[in-house]
């Protein structure tokens, strides 16, 4: 009998659980979801074979150690901050683990201790960290081994409403944390570019955009993630001139977005304490010059002069210039503008979301240079079965699967680069419609 | 006898040591001033009477303990940091506390063991904080005293250099710590104006500024200090409409510092790790977007539009657009920023500092309204007898001396706001040539 502990039941969990609990019905295998909330974790579980949900709480050494010990493998959905406290009673009680967030400095430490026990410890194998890898290393694997030369490799990804839902001024809604969406970018940007080291500060991340196409959906943007640098060594590209990855949008969206990050309104670094009746109106305006007469347009106007009529418009329409009372009035800037947003850019019951890719490479090939794009496009059918939930949970559950069918002989800490890992992973995302589509094109 | 201990014998203590040694020559009065360098100690001991230096560090339990087990009152020139374990030992050996830094919620926190052992901890009794709060305490009391209403209350301090060291195109040179320059104004600045909360964001501080005069010396600016709200409630303006505290400079330099800010070369929150041979030139490369053809000065004057040929000249007068090899390779860029700004902005040896200071009020007397400038210019002797550590140091002498003469009758955790302590200190100095210039004139 193989037994999986999936830990956290939430919306990211749908299709691993699903997926794994299907494939266990011709196998000797069960498996056991564990959430804090029972009812979900019985709720996710319901008539899927071989499978069980319980009630579980981290905090609880006991029963989490219990849960552990009784199991073969360990996928972790928990919240990232937790994922060393579960790695270490992994490695204690000698079972696998998984999960699709970045490896961690603690996790780096546990490096000898889980080689020396067998163990395969596989993070960064969701979306983005994971899918990412697997697509970009098959085409840098294919290339090198043509005796081809990488010397650009930029890549981006992004969650967003699909093309059909996409029905305010925005072109945008919450499709995952409404917290990640508006604290994204915060940090320094890293990544170098024809060899030369770039470093972007978050006030001026929203006007260092690169335009992405795709073919069927259009225009989007890409700002630069945080750090770019180390995916050098990770992807064996130790002395490639040009490397940098980033998060897309629609295209505009980041011009608009911008207005909140100039103004101050998304620092999550201090607490307003906001007097009773302060309006969405005066929260915009507390981060505006003062003048006796202006309005709040005429001063975001005069303050960002690239406002033009059609942000402004954006910003109106958000909410933000109307004299309703805030939604919360005690919290940071960041957690304000939330509430605000989420009152706007929440998903209608039919709404689906999407999750776009693009890989672009530049690749020598004798005295000629051509670039390879690569493309993955896809929409979710519904709230529940989100493209963000397939993505990130299907490549989990298919190296869990890989995993338990012995097809993954790779032991010790491990992202998903390899060969062995990649080529059948990729191959089954193909079949569960997760596709990328690549062209080549020659360069002049 | 009554035995002083002063902790702490750099810069800022030049004059708090003179002023008591001298003070103390027709008194049963003993100094003891300890320093982590036993040389410096000595140095700045040199034939003062009835003081010595000797060498002290603060790690050392034991020594601590002894040192203030022996004297009446000690003095913290320490780093602001080590207040709390200096005061946590004065409080259970029954010394009394001074300190020229700003209050923290580690002392709040001891604020009823302090007042049930009857000791004085005074703190912020230097320049600023310090005289900004006795000067200005004087005006409000009186003009309260006399039934007019305060509507409106600025202040701005400034240490720059004295005019006739301004012999370079920023007019600036560092006068104090380097590297609180470089990092000044980080964080959100909070004030209220007219009854509406203000937030700037650090890196909008530099284009939000007032333009402050003063009749002897001219023109110069300020930007907001961090947090001026919580001071309605130190002086008794708890609804005053209009309150905000801020740093000066010279009219113009803010402009040109704010390309720093705005490359995000002020950063301080990541480690650069540059190659060998990194040149000042392509550090400010770093912070700019690619281009294959265009020069930094083309890309600076295209990123940030308001820069002119004058801004540009300031920046190559630094030397940030030559291509010699950078101070330091690795660092925080706030870091390598600093190195880079102490080769042009030392002082020289003729150089002199200067300290400003200017409190604008504005007060209700019946149905007009009044406003009340009082300014405070004072100027540098040499490099050893600043200005600086003048106006921090003496309003700290003269408060251990008033209060040994048993002229402060106050105990508990106190600021220097109360009529007791502001007056005799003022006053004496004014005697000192540290005077405030006071003008009315009436609004239309």
């Amino acid at each position: 009998m193989q037994k999986i502990l999936i830990l956290g039941a939430g919306k990211s969990s749908k299709f691993l659980i699903e997926y794994l609990a299907n494939s266990a019905k011709a196998k000797p295998r069960k498996i056991t979801v564990a959430d804090l909330s029972t009812e979900l974790a019985e709720k996710q579980t319901k008539n899927l074979p071989q499978t069980t949900g319980i009630g579980f709480s981290v905090d609880e050494k006991n029963q989490r150690e219990k849960l552990i010990k009784d199991a073969d493998v360990v996928i972790s959905m928990l919240p990232a901050f937790l994922h060393p406290l579960i790695a270490k009673d992994c490695l204690k009680l000698g079972k696998h683990f998984f999960s699709a967030s970045y490896e961690s400095d603690e996790l780096r430490k546990l490096r000898n201790d889980i080689e020396e026990k067998g163990l395969l410890f596989l993070n960064e194998c969701g979306l983005d960290p994971g899918i990412d890898h697997m697509s970009a290393m098959q085409i840098i694997d294919r290339e090198k081994k043509r005796g081809n030369e990488i010397i650009s490799f930029k890549s981006f990804t992004g969650g967003v409403l699909a093309p059909e839902s996409e029905d305010n001024p925005w072109k945008y809604k919450f499709t995952w944390n409404p917290r990640n969406v508006v604290l994204a970018g915060q940090g320094v940007s890293r990544f170098i570019r024809n060899g030369k080291y770039k470093y972007i500060p978050y006030h001026m991340l929203f006007r260092r955009l690169e335009p992405i196409k795709f073919e069927a959906i259009g225009e989007f943007e890409g700002y630069p993630n945080r750090d770019s640098l180390s995916y050098r060594e990770v992807y064996g590209l130790e002395h490639i001139p040009t490397i940098l990855r980033g998060t897309l949008r629609r295209a505009g969206f980041c011009q608009s977005w911008d207005v909140f990050v100039q103004l101050g309104m998304t620092d999550d670094s201090f607490e307003m304490n906001l007097p009773e009746g302060f309006t969405k109106r005066m929260f915009v305006n507390s981060f505006l010059p003062y003048h006796p007469e202006k309005t709040v347009e005429t001063k975001i106007m005069e303050l960002l002069p690239w406002v033009n009529e059609e942000i402004l418009s954006k910003i109106k329409w958000i909410g933000l210039l109307a004299n309703d009372v805030l939604p919360k009035l005690k919290g940071s800037p960041a957690s304000i503008l939330q509430m605000i947003l989420e009152e706007k850019w929440a998903l209608k019951s039919e709404d689906k979301d999407m999750i776009v890719m693009q890989h672009q490479f530049e690749v020598k090939v004798g005295s000629n240079t051509k670039r390879i794009t690569s493309s993955l496009i896809c929409i979710g059918e519904d709230q529940e079965r989100t493209a963000m939930a397939k993505t990130v949970g299907l490549p989990l559950a298919l190296a869990v699967e890989l995993f338990l069918d012995g097809k993954i002989k790779q032991r010790g800490l491990a992202l998903p680069i390899s060969p062995e890992i990649y080529n059948p992973l990729l191959s089954e995302l193909k079949n569960q419609g997760i596709i990328f589509k690549e062209t080549e094109e020659l360069l002049d």
